[in-house]
């Protein structure tokens, strides 16, 4: 079950499939949702019928609503057991949510991933946590499924790229990664067009709940430390959307001096907290002594509790702290 | 005078410079700093001495005092009329302020600029308007000086090129520009820590600032004008230095689907107003109506009175009002 696959086998597999249901995680991310219409439209242009369900939800983020075949998103229920199913950018099953039965039940189950974490639970796993997103994986499958890339692939691909490396910011962004994104651009993707409606098409109330992250900003553990947070409140009362929250963490993430830097999500008995690591901290070994997961300078847990006790716990484990 | 020059020539003519003075234009940027500390680095390597000033001021801006070097800068005045002058992302000569009359008495002056405006006023004149920065005319300048690129010189210019495309975002970003840094971060340049150092040093205060201004996003006219405001109590509250006032409007213009966005700053009796176009609105025209001034995309205005009176005025002259 859990050998590495070649490109040159899965592109084989997919290519002679006679149906592939793509999934990736919930809370879907620029990289799951650019990814999955990335290779949907490589499938497309390589003649294999495929159906696109989102882990949780019917509809694709508003924030991604922009990229080409964004409506083609739909609910796993009713979906018959696929002969291929594709999962990416979740390194297990629960991740993928709703889509979880769909996926065991698959003839062939699929995992494409770059979490370090993946757990290679499907039939055939192609993994690197060398790549910077998910949808650099399906950029590099191309040749493997013989086609030639085009726009729409390219600009879901950059879609992917770009936001899973923060705009080229993160400490995954390398030459590789802005290579990979020249050869997007060359193959049709708009730099220009992407961010500005990746970054620069938020709602007024998106904007508010920003507002409201930032004004709450406060330092802890000597300073090393920064925290916010927003509540159920906060959403409703600006009426930005759940998925207008997921990257706001990168707002928080542009004060400086800090070693880490966390954003609590307050709901109903738990409070799902991201960090961010700005030094050489490993927040994904943090959070994974919470229960939770990610990368060395990305990761998220999800505590049982409210802030006080998220605080309590979480910052003695983080720089500055007294462990 | 206006002749294009060859970079084999520049080249050559820099190698054998006795000394290189290397200005650029007031109120630099990231461009102008990151380029001029690129060559000087470049000239450090060819073993051609080297002094770098700036055209207002003596020290570089706060943002850029991360780069390897930037303790180099110093005034013009006292420098002694160098053989070369090398003039950096300035268009014309009255560009380099301070510097102007330094540029003039040099026995070659030399233009290396990108801007579409430049007039070719030096002796020489590297003028190219498809590259995306100055910093990229630099970059490829330096097998001419017969060097290998270093970490010193990547930074500077991956810094340049980072700035000038606004993250890799505005139309100026091509695969060409992606390949550039690419090849800068082969040869040393670290985009996580670029990053970081350009866009996410900003003080708590400064955040905070931000904060308050994006939660009071309001909408006006139907929906196609987005208002918000800061007062001196909000800079006094959140400890934010005045300077870190004055990108503020780049936050709030995040916001899709308006056409113009405003920014009050309310002092006492006057409010000053940024109005920034997002689509193809003349906010310039608009802002000279009101004793103002800027751009079609960027402008200002000063009013006397209060925020009610101020929108009491200019909603109406703004898209979806009733003028």
């Amino acid at each position: 079950m859990a050998e590495p696959t070649s490109m040159a086998v899965l592109g084989a597999v997919l290519r002679s499939a006679e149906h592939v249901v793509i999934g990736s995680h919930v809370d879907p991310d620029g990289d799951a949702i650019g990814s999955s219409l990335g290779l949907a439209h490589a499938l497309d242009s390589a003649g294999v019928p495929n159906t696109l369900v989102l882990a949780s939800g019917i509809a694709c983020p508003s924030t991604y609503a922009f990229l080409p075949g964004a409506e083609r998103f739909r609910t796993p229920s009713g979906v018959p057991a696929p002969p291929v199913f594709v999962a990416l950018d979740s390194p297990d099953l629960p991740r993928l949510g709703a889509a979880e039965s769909l996926a065991r039940e698959a003839g062939a189950l699929v995992f494409i991933d770059h979490h370090p974490d993946a757990l290679a639970e499907g039939h055939l796993n192609l993994l690197d946590s060398t790549a910077a997103a998910t949808g650099e994986l399906i950029w590099k499958l191309l040749p493997c499924l013989c086609i030639p890339p085009n726009a729409n692939i390219a600009t879901c691909l950059y879609t992917a790229l770009l936001t899973d490396t923060g705009r080229f910011s993160y400490s995954n962004t390398t030459s590789h990664t802005l290579r990979t994104a020249a050869e997007m651009v060359d193959a049709g993707a708009h730099p220009n067009e992407i961010y500005a409606s990746a970054y620069e098409n938020r709602s007024a109330g998106a904007q508010q709940l920003v507002g409201r992250a930032l004004a709450r900003i406060t330092l802890a553990n000597d300073g090393r430390v920064a925290y916010s947070w927003i509540d159920d409140t906060d959403i409703s009362e600006t009426g930005a959307l759940p998925e207008e929250t997921e990257n706001l963490i990168d707002f928080v993430r542009a004060l400086g001096g800090v070693d880490v830097v966390l954003l609590a999500k307050i709901g109903d008995g738990t409070v799902r907290a991201s960090l961010r690591a700005k030094s050489d901290s490993d927040v994904g070994a943090i959070a994974r002594t919470f229960g939770g997961g990610g990368h060395r300078a990305a990761a998220g847990l999800t505590f049982e509790g409210d802030l006080a006790g998220l605080l309590e716990r979480l910052l003695p484990a983080l720089p500055g702290g007294d462990q």
